[in-house]
């Protein structure tokens, strides 16, 4: 891989000759790449994933493809996004601790990473889909949003560093195209690639008639291109989060972008509103307690995020947006500063927040809370009450104060037979 | 200047032998160099300014200076700006009609732009300051500030060629530093290189200790650095207009930048309110009347810029933002939201204008609509009620919904006794 030939997707069978001599790799799988075991295992739609094992232990290999394989080659994606997931993830290593898996090799010419192995950690969302719990996950999501949020703006950066990245992330066009197209714009209307439960057909109507919602959501559109408030993870749902029982990681920043700080605190809690609504059709016995949790796990992610946001406004503050010279050195006290700030990324979360559970259930990648209920009218009335408080979020954003109303309105809908 | 030497500052002496081969000079002024008549003019700080006349016409050559010229080399400041300011003074011309100088010729090395040379115009600040009218003032500023507003936006540009641009000026970070400190931070706190009429400390304490107001303009500092809407030019005002008595130009553009839409209509109107306040120290014959010109001409400003941006939101919106499939291809109108981005556009420039007022007398470039009042008693009552003007208008921006509520405020302000 380090003699520069040209870019050619790794096979199970080509991996070993191909990484073999590689030390980074090496030094964990074992010299002889015979003794190695290579299982593909499919991340979804945009690239090849290998779990690689050797006898001292174990590497994930990630080669990204040069198009989106859900829809076939029919739509190239360029093969830099693993450039920009290998930005990511450094960046996010040494802004969180041991929230993201460590890298150990970047290949740019071949697009692919190699990367820590995380085990037991499986898929939140499956977890999720199973009623299994997380230990701390609302702590570690919270922390993880307001750290990355924080760190990576120049309330912290300097405005000279900060500046360079806004630049070499410039260069990514093609991947926030997609959010671009398929969270904002497609689910407002017949997009080609959309679809949705014709059961829905009513709501949907009456979502795309409504002008304002629409107004609001590309006022979204026109703040998540233009709003380089920070580095986004970019694409941080419960499908981009591994773990285990009491630990857990965020994975798979490929979408990372420089955008508005409340966009991944926004989605992230979307798809734990979306686990919540499908509940009923996968569980009876524990219900009511399972989507209680879930609820408690949301409240807990924006609690702390606040909280880790308001610990890094007095200790880290060391960027050139609300200087010490301007308060604190005066003897005044900036806190109100960082409430109205935290004020305005909370009501941008909810308005992204509502519209990730829009295009979930009418655009192209469906999740599979509401895609594993295999009867169409099973699924539609909990897609229904997604979509309706979703519209609610949209348009009422400037009314949720905190998580509590919030949660209230979710316990709300939750009760609602909408279809 | 083409076979490549390194970074040399022209004088009136080498000017002729150093540009007499170009042909984009020679055209203009004639092949034999030793003909041309050298003029240097101060533009102020960061340039050498020259007029370069031949027999058949003349031309303005402008090289940057790798310092500040008002602080002495002590100020280093990048030759790059010439790289971004014949980038703008580009799309400027591309994106209006005859209101930008044209550039015939461009070196990098050099820091140098060879470019139209306006005449009979004059510095528009000086012949406010004279009591000089310009026809059609109001309506060139709206329309300048629409046209590249709109133009350079997601709006209409393609995203990638948008995101493409920003990351091209990612790179200019030393010049929007001078921007970030003089204009949103110095002004509020005893910074170094500050200076004001001592006869104002107590509307300066008064400022400097409102922490509700330090809050907003830092909150603009970050709209300012992070929000890459459209391209800026960054420093608008009536030092960087030049006029005849009818016709209008923008100069000047190098500290051109990605910001937010209201930014240059901001700073452009806190200087005609600066003019504005001013005249009682200029003139007593034809005060009122000239006072009540300047007012019109900031209300036919922002009357245009709003009916500018409405006729391009209906004839060029080409780009991914509030696409007509969401709108006009469902038989939906899409003017609320046309008219709630120009709300806040609005809100945004009243804000910015503000910020402008305060830092014109309490930061280091002062302004000589109120520096030409020699008397410092004269003068102080005029700067505090701009500055107090400045602070109502950055804590009641919302309140501003048109330009009838500004113009009443600033009349008001015209007949106060602060001091």
């Amino acid at each position: 891989m380090s003699n520069n030939l040209a870019y050619e997707p790794l096979t199970p069978e080509s991996l070993p000759e191909r990484l073999g001599k590689l030390e980074a790799v090496t030094s964990r799988l074992g010299t002889d790449h015979n003794l190695w075991n290579v299982q593909e295992i499919g991340d979804g739609n945009l690239n090849l994933v290998f779990i690689v094992t050797g006898t001292p232990g174990s590497v994930i290999v990630k080669q990204a493809l040069p198009y989106v394989r859900l829809v076939g080659d029919s739509w190239p994606l360029p093969l830099y996004r693993a450039f920009f997931e290998n930005c990511a993830l450094t960046r996010q290593a040494s802004r969180t601790r041991d929230c993201v898996p460590e890298v150990f090799h970047f290949d740019d010419t071949q697009a692919l990473i190699v990367m820590e192995h995380l085990k037991p950690h499986v898929i939140l969302r499956n977890k999720l889909i199973r009623g299994e719990r997380v230990e701390g996950l609302g702590k570690f999501v919270g922390e993880f949003c307001a750290r990355t949020a924080f760190r990576g703006s120049e309330l912290c950066m300097t405005s000279a560093d900060k500046k360079a990245d806004v630049g070499v992330f410039a260069g990514n066009v093609e991947i926030p195209a997609i959010t671009e197209a398929l969270v904002f714009t497609d689910p407002y209307f017949t997009a080609g690639m959309n679809s949705h439960n014709s059961l829905l057909d009513p709501v949907v109507a009456s979502l795309r008639a409504n002008v304002e919602l629409k107004c609001r959501v590309q006022r979204m559109l026109m703040k998540f291109a233009s709003n380089t408030e920070t580095m986004l993870h970019g694409d941080l749902h419960s499908g981009s989060i591994m773990s285990t029982d009491s630990e857990s990681k965020v994975i798979d920043p490929e979408f990372a972008q420089y955008g508005p700080m409340g966009f991944d605190l926004g989605m992230v809690t979307a798809n734990f509103l979306m686990a919540y609504f499908s509940q009923p059709a996968h569980r009876a016995d524990d219900l009511a307690d399972y989507q209680q949790w879930i609820l408690s796990v949301i409240a807990e992610s924006l609690q702390t995020f606040r909280s880790e946001f308001r610990r890094l406004w007095k200790t880290e503050r060391t960027g050139m947006l609300y200087p010490a010279s301007l308060f604190e050195e005066q003897g005044q006290d900036s806190s109100p500063a960082c409430e109205q700030l935290l004020a305005e990324i909370n009501q941008d979360a909810m308005v992204f927040c509502g519209i990730e559970m829009h295009r979930r259930c009418l655009s192209l990648a469906h999740n599979a809370d509401f895609e594993d209920i295999e009867d169409p009218a099973v699924r539609a009335p909990l897609e229904a009450r997604n979509l309706e408080m979703g519209a609610q979020l949209i348009l009422e954003a400037d009314t949720l104060v905190d998580e509590s109303v919030l949660i209230s309105m979710a316990d709300s809908y939750n009760q609602r037979n909408i279809l």
